[in-house]
């Protein structure tokens, strides 16, 4: 479905080819464009009458979100995060808001759907309403989105809290470490977003409506969470790579502490066979039959004393 | 008590049959729902003309919290927490809130008792008001009840800053992962409830009067506080397991300490038993006829001397 | 002074008999009691037609900061807080305000003392104002008793903190904890009069005019401020237990250098000894007449020389 | 270009020679002025009747970011920060905002051209509007250049986060070094444009109108932003020491550990050595034709099973 | 200048005997007091009738920043900080401000000729309002001398910050005490200072006009930016002091390294003369000639190859 066009008011929501688009003068006109031809968009364009920059925008695809106003119409990029496969992907929105009418141009066909619906089943009173309404309700569906990817990354970050007391192993600083670049996307982008939808409330765009201007704060609290929870994961990461440090260090004390263990039961050891080494002329135990037997089974039995007395207290 | 019908105006407060509600136009009509039958549903559904989804939402229980508009009532879902045999459970809160009448639907009994008790007592002016303050009652109710679960929380929490010291022990990291996970359960229901009555403030029911939503500040209010509590307990965990972690390692070092106390004792011993194994032609003491005796006492004198040593540098 | 009772107005301030409370319609009457006899209260109760609940809670005093709204009158309750013999108790104060007296009941004769001096001196100019306006004189006092709390609260926390670097011993442990419990009661204290306050400022009490919510506001942002200042002082005392923790480490560090030391030094005399013990066939320095006294000679240089070296590294 | 004179108004934008800056009454005089000789800031100066305060500022070229007022015009210097060749340097703009004109003073020609461009291209209906709005646009150029100094500072952040795991090395305290004195600079520098802006919007100079001030809510808006984004990276910085000397404290641990393996492996084979140096009369193995052989190859056997063993355990 | 008495209106600031005060009634009369003479103080107490709380007040000199209300005038003390000498200290600032005079006593002669300076040279348009005004340049030159003090210990913090981890010496800890004083004197002046002018803005004073309330604003800004600070600097010794612990505790593992490479240096030497003083009866090794020496070259031989290790390692 590379374009759509859809008229709609108070009464009625109907598909139209896009050459009748002046023939509906009383309905909001939503054009629908994913994955278009360049012809396509090049006959919207002289439709529209778009300047050349928004084109190039469109076209080439990796504009960072931001408003450009324009005598007869609002250009508005933003971006819709979703996790494709692990991999926390981008997707670009564009927006043309005009008097009576919207185009919208994305690859995130999921997001277009479910605003079809929505003006279809009527809700939220959209078909009342005017082509900024219809607008807001994209921008409020990309803030949503915002929510399945933050609860993706949270679901790492607590494992991660976990890991890193229970297996303090190196991977886990690889995970940290990409979650924190997902996490410097999602803060850059709701950054970039809150700063479109602040511009639109503040009036910037005469398309924009007052009464459109109360859901936009709506949105706009939402970005606002959605950049308290990224500062909220932020900080647990970075507590818990210094748990994560901490752990390693205690791995490696007890580490230590175990061949610490080993040499001290070995000295005492060493010390008896020095003290049976010395050249005394008159040492009673060296003439001894059994002297030797009789220094290996103490040499046993220290030892078995000594890990007992470790053991008692919780050393080994 | 599966169902009761409750109608009262500034005069009276009845239990009447739930076919008579009709009969009271002039009064507020509470229908108090608890562990239905599934044909007392139907019956209510049909006689308040409810919306397949919310009866869906009411039968599966399972759903956050939320606020939907219909043109007749208004849809609210909320929770309200508890602490049942050190389990934190989250108990469901259905209500359908009309131009006159309030339908709950909870499983916990002590809310519903709770309330019933305002309104028959005429506390809080309940009954010269609308639904919509009967409704304000029960998520004041619900949050409420947030401070004896936080309550439970803190003294947990409490406790364990003082263990990590004290005890550090494998166990309590397991107490701190627990509380760590009932947080975030508070902290997604206190964040959605916000949400909740966020948008009953904000006007986006009919139901709720002017009047009504300054209560609900107060309550906004107190779930802002809740949160802030929860950053506060989830910060003081945060700085429990890092001191947990240096009181390991204080633990681990100090076993060291014993161990290398004991290598310590050794080593000076040994080297003398090597000084008199050394093979010279004129050693002196070898001739002596109580050589040995007078080395082995040395090494308990030096010994005995070391220990003393160390016992007042409070090494031991 | 169980009982004393003031009425006074712009012109005059006297105390009067209990009996004459009617006389005086135009005075403000001030009833202060303190340790009252269970009959004084009742005589009381019945002349103020109080509720039996409010007796129930001045006779019991372990309810927390609250208040209530009665038809005639508000019920406030509130916490002053003090240090006696290092301990941190906190006194009630119990007022009931109604529309041309007060009544409160505290044993913090201080506090009475205080708020009498204002009212003889004409201070502030109470003796223009209505009875709010001395609750507020009262609720003032009560936040400004919080200073001095913290100040000692701060003079210790601020010992603490230079104390674990320099003495890391067990018993600042313990002195930590005694100070994070009476932040902990200050806290919740501060807490629930804040709540008490905000109540009367948002208008919940007929009795409190506009004038004195001005008043409020100022009392208000004192408890804010006790708040902030409890929040400083608690992170104090978490990065003071950090900063415990490291040094209780680099004592022990230290003690384990001194060790290894030691060991550092007995290692290569007991090699030197080892050589000597060996067996070889040829080995010229064990026919020499002074070898012995020669290698333990040098032994005893090697030492110093070891030592000296140490020193000059700053090891020692 | 040391010195160009634009005129302009909703008609057209127009190059000038200086002399006739008063045959333009009804245009918004522009003088720029970039490394000027003495004499065209001293005819500039007699020209505009500027105080010899004034000049000297702009000569010395040391003063930090203000706000003066004089009778005709308002005196305004801020910074404009970027990095050129890796070193943060701060260009000063000077600013004379009259009633009609505006001059500027700076050696950035970047911004210059930047202004221009956006004179003649008629953007952002500059022309329209009064010399205040060519200061805002001034200031927020400046302002806006703060964000690819902090993109700078960001990579070299992140960066320096993952090093100081992977690589701990001394010279990333130096680069960490580097970076907070540069985020020192960029803080007083946004801290005094701050005062100055927000001197500006509160009226503190008659040649601001009301428009304009709202525009300058926006530049507002971006230095708390900025100021903001510093104090992120200071955090991420302190927090990244933090974690360069855990790495750099585990790193010696595992060499520690190697060390202490090492020993280990020795004090065993010293063990056994020592009790064949026993002198006991009776030691059968001594008396074996091949027991020095068997002995150094149980001690081979020893060493194998110590290292698997360690090995086994991830000691090594 | 103990004693200086200023009149001024739009037209003129003259100095006067203090005996003419009356001869101008339509002038702000300054009067200003520097180490006075008891007898002055007397002499212009009588004049301006002033309390003899007030005159106690300005006599013992001990007193914290506050505002006391009195019918005819306002008393305000406040501190003005500056290091004298490395040493900070607090001169007090003594204000009474009436209807048409303000007296001031401090002895920070600098600020009396700041304040001169600007009426003289008509800045700020001071003659054309009233004796508030003056007082407001007072408590605003106040509030500006807090910076150069913020200035100073900005400096010491950041050198503290490079110090603690290139020398962590322990009188690098007294400094930062040293400091951590000071900006507990700042933060508690800044507290008091902010109080007394949130006062004098909610109009507890009759003498402060609306005008001069507007320019007090600015006051209270800096004062908070002062606090902000305060707490910046705070932060940034408490991170330091961790970074002290863990620089110290690095130094003191350094040095075990350094150690235990000795004793691993030593051990395997120690082994190998272990192994030839066994006494098996068929050891060729003792049997040759230059047995002893081929061992001796031996132990030099793996001393170097262990050491080319560990340097190679990066270990030494």
């Amino acid at each position: 479905m590379p374009l759509q066009v859809m008229a709609y008011n108070i009464d009625e929501a109907i598909y139209i080819p896009l050459q009748d688009l002046d023939k509906y003068p009383d309905h909001v006109k939503w054009i629908s464009l994913s994955s278009p031809a360049e012809d396509e968009i090049n006959s919207i364009a002289s439709l529209l009458d778009l300047h050349p920059l928004v084109i190039e925008d469109m076209m080439q695809g990796e504009e960072l979100p931001k408003v450009n106003e324009y005598p007869k119409y609002t250009f508005i990029i933003t971006d819709i995060l979703e996790f494709k496969e692990d991999e926390l992907i981008a997707n670009k929105l564009y927006m043309v808001l005009g008097k009576d009418f919207l185009m919208t141009l994305t690859e995130d066909i999921d997001t277009i759907r479910f605003v079809q619906n929505l003006v279809v089943s009527k809700a939220r009173n959209i078909i009342e309403q005017g082509p900024d309404f219809l607008a807001y309700t994209f921008l409020d569906r990309g803030v949503d989105k915002f929510y399945p990817v933050l609860d993706e990354i949270e679901d790492i970050v607590m494992e991660v809290e976990d890991l890193v007391i229970e297996q303090p192993d190196k991977w886990i600083l690889n995970v940290m470490t990409d979650v924190r670049r997902d996490l410097l996307i999602v803060r850059k982008s709701a950054w970039l977003i809150r700063e479109v939808i602040s511009s639109l409330m503040r009036g910037s765009s005469p398309f924009i409506t007052p009464r459109t201007v109360i859901y936009l704060r709506d949105v706009y609290d939402h970005i606002i969470q959605t950049m308290e929870l990224v500062e909220t994961y932020r900080d647990i990461l970075v507590s818990s790579r210094d748990t994560y440090m901490s752990s390693v260090s205690n791995s490696l004390n007890e580490v230590m502490k175990q061949l610490t263990i080993i040499a001290t039961i070995m000295l005492p050891l060493s010390f008896i066979a020095s003290v049976y080494g010395m050249n005394f002329k008159f040492m009673p135990e060296l003439e001894w039959e059994y002297g030797y037997f009789a220094v290996l089974g103490f040499m046993i039995l220290l030892t078995a004393i000594m890990i007992a007395y470790f053991r008692k207290k919780k050393w080994i």
